[in-house]
């Protein structure tokens, strides 16, 4: 019988913590929608102890998402364990999962323990994380890099104390696939007990191997759970891709005889998604989800393909979820067709207030524009979605530039209420828009990175805007669409404002890298 | 004694295949002295019998270059074998790759030719090719799909013809590592006179397993040269990527055991040239070269790091390129420090009046941008660096938009000598920019992408625009640099007509695909 391979998604944890790409609640709660959509078997939500945002997130989550397994990451002690359960109260099915370094490079230098001390903390937190659910994961931190004799004494007493899940880091990427399989494969063999827990891989890219390393886990190892993240977000080189995993081990069912529960029509849909809201582009040359990745969808018709489609391709690009790009509204819609659009794309308002803003907003966008792409519609709900709750809003803005002269801006905003116009000048139009902004705004933060996507094809279509900003050691995005790319690019500026505003994305710097 | 790794980089063929990333012959020249700056052996320049322009620029690069090998491509036929050694005339050091698909897929589909066929024609390829060059490569399409036992038939006759280095291509990014390593193991077991040539890989990343896949090729199955692209830029989801492989077998001495002659300090200038050149941006979180890969380099210092390096990175990032962004030059800088600081850079101009013309833009630069980096150094001589032939150029432009009023622009531009003033509205000031030009030009091309990347950290710095146009079948980029988003969006149309415009560009649409 094929066995089933357990697709645990982390782009909500592991992902976020890559610099620049933390999300508020309700694009966490967006990306979990999808992310069920898409039939993940496990959802890492978040780091409930890490701050009062990520707690709120993975609760709001927890309410929403049926289908799959709602989990919290959580230090090995009780306070992070208790704040995961309360986190994850209400879930369908949920999941804590536990951690503590074990390489002597982390106990030493990172947690100043000694070995002892980790192995009997490592028990104590299963054990009492059993008092919350049976369904409890158990990592060793940079577990790759950790001495064979003593990662089997803690996976053997932590199974023991009723881990049911047993994740095998490589923390850092440094694993190469033949002697990461091979590790997986000789705890699997050295621990009695190794048949009572499923048993896990979770891997970086640093060396571009993340994928190959998790499959040789599977393959040579025997593990039946790939750690993973849509687009490979993730700290550094980021994490395995979901969608080079997912689609490695279906194209190659012949050599790996596994099934995998992910329905891959929404794969870039998903991709597209996490891109929208972290800012992350997606290269043109990455697997799967890239523009190119098929040449067919970037418009070429090679003649080879057209003879023979396996000639040059071994997926079709539909299977993935590249889909025609359909024009699917335009002026005369009304509402009901707008909110009937709205359920297809899975986009659900809360409130009537909410679909209210957001029609009146796909009216004005098309009155600029004949044709109204999906991703229009995923711009307008997702550009302005937390208006009312914003310090900062945007309300209109002129600019002008002209060769020999200097660019000039005028904003009006709002700030807590209150109405500015500002003016200013700047080396281009863009700059002195963000200009007119800070001189009132006077934040100080430090501008990271400035990017533009269209959101569809050409310049007459929506702009979107990524701008990134640091101050006081938090790293925040904030994303503006619009069809004019100066006004896109004020929007963006205020979003990046407003998250560092809102004291709910404070987080706790956790020294932790699963 | 350790082996040596030949590092075959084919960022200038098999990467310039990908839809949009056709470069002019000055281009590829400033690549392959980048190149060739960072030690690659061999650097496959192009395929000559394509295109005019493609035969051009192999032999301006078999010209300049000293230290590393210069290679065409060829189709296994005299024709195409005597153009590639007519371009590689004059060349320090130069090879001939000769190719043809020897599964039974493109065998039937593509070639409509027969396996005996083929085996007669490939050998005769060889032989032709050793009037030319001692150095010869050859390349089975699809090897990887092909049947075994023929394949062993054609390149044991191959290298008895005089083939140097037999390279194994998994055309279409099929293989996983385990049977692609094994996969050469077996030919060159089976192949009674395999150890008279170099086994070669060459892998491409539609599973995203490419580098694992060309690692194992050489770990399992003994290959001593893998052939790789800057960036992985390549068809699809692009070829194995050069600096990904290198450092993995760096990193991981203690396993791979080999050598390689790369100068890894060099990676991220080459990494950073051709995403430059291409408009093919790198995602954040891509191994190495992704802006976020090094946690130090993107401004976070994890307190992990800051306690031991060793807790969360592998490598340095200095060790690949990664350094500060020092500030080189500004107002006050004379003629002399900025003549120096292009020799740093690498950057050779043709002539004193190139010279001038780059020097007096740094000046206008300098005057709007107190603090100018080397990235602008860069895009000042790569933005106008053919102006002289040039047919479209930009003189000058004026541009506003204001909430609830349609955007305008007015553009002054050349068209083969002769000056236009053109203005027209649009959805935002880009697309009225655009629509300027257009309504005079009437190209007709259709636009596939638009992109905008800022060259420097924050929007005071200068931005570069990407513009993707189609016409024809032919698929080209314009890049386009200025303080000014707007203003670099008409330069980037431009150039974007100007490569459309130029006949020597038109390539053959061969059906090939090593």
């Amino acid at each position: 019988m094929t066995d089933k391979l357990i697709i645990f998604d982390t782009t909500l944890r592991d992902g976020e913590q890559s610099p620049g790409a933390s999300m508020t609640k309700d694009e966490k709660v967006r990306i979990a929608r999808q992310l069920e959509r898409l039939r993940v078997d496990v959802i890492e939500a978040g780091f409930a102890a890490s701050s009062d945002g990520d707690f709120a997130a993975i609760n709001a989550i927890a309410q929403v998402i049926k289908d799959s397994t709602v989990c919290s990451l959580a230090r090995a002690n009780e306070k992070d364990i208790g704040r995961a359960a309360d986190a994850l109260k209400g879930a369908n099915s949920k999941r804590i999962h536990t951690f503590i370094a074990t390489s002597p490079l982390h106990m030493e230098k990172k947690l100043r323990m000694t070995p002892d001390q980790v192995f009997e903390q490592a028990k104590a937190a299963v054990r009492f994380a059993r008092n919350h659910t049976n369904d409890i994961e158990f990592s060793p931190e940079d577990g790759y890099r950790s001495e064979v004799d003593f990662l089997c004494r803690v996976l053997e007493a932590v199974i023991k104390e009723g881990a049911t899940t047993i994740n095998v880091p490589d923390t850092v990427g440094y694993a190469v696939p033949e002697l990461y399989g091979n590790f997986i494969k000789t705890l699997r063999e050295r621990i009695p007990n190794s048949d009572k827990a499923i048993w896990s891989v979770h891997c970086h890219n640093d060396l571009g191997m993340g994928v190959a390393n998790s499959l040789a886990g599977v393959k040579i190892g025997g593990a039946r759970q790939i750690e993973c993240t849509i687009n490979g977000l993730g700290e550094r080189a980021g994490n395995t891709s979901l969608e080079e995993v997912v689609m490695a081990i279906k194209t190659r069912k012949d050599y790996f005889d596994l099934s995998v529960g992910i329905d891959t029509t929404q794969i870039v849909p998903a991709s597209k998604m996490v891109s929208q809201i972290t800012g992350f582009v997606v290269q043109p040359n990455k697997a799967v989800v890239g523009a190119n990745a098929f040449a067919h969808a970037s418009g070429i018709h090679q003649d080879g393909v057209l003879k023979a489609r396996d000639t040059y391709e071994i997926m079709r690009a539909e299977d993935v979820g590249w889909a025609a790009n359909k024009i699917v509204l335009g002026k005369l819609s009304g509402r009901n067709a707008f909110k009937q659009r709205l359920q297809e794309l899975g986009i659900e308002l809360e409130s009537e207030a909410e679909m209210n803003d957001a029609f009146s907003r796909f009216k004005t966008l098309a009155d600029q524009k004949a044709e109204i792409f999906d991703e229009d519609i995923t711009a307008i709900v997702g550009n302005n979605a937390e208006e009312a709750s914003d310090h900062y809003r945007f309300i209109s803005m002129s600019q002008r530039s002209e060769t020999g002269e200097r660019p000039f801006a005028k904003v009006i905003f709002k700030s807590g209420g209150e109405e500015f116009t500002s003016e200013a000048e700047g080396n281009g139009p863009v700059d002195a828009t963000l200009n007119a902004i800070e001189s009132k705004v006077k934040s100080g933060a430090e501008q990271l990175l400035y990017s533009v996507n269209a959101i569809t094809t050409g310049t007459e279509s929506q702009g979107e805007v990524t701008v990134r900003l640091a101050k006081g050691g938090r790293i925040v995005n904030g994303v503006g669409t619009d069809p004019d790319i100066v006004a896109a690019s004020a929007k963006a500026y205020l979003a990046a404002l407003n998250k560092l505003y809102d004291p709910a994305q404070q987080k706790l710097n956790a020294q932790m890298a699963v």
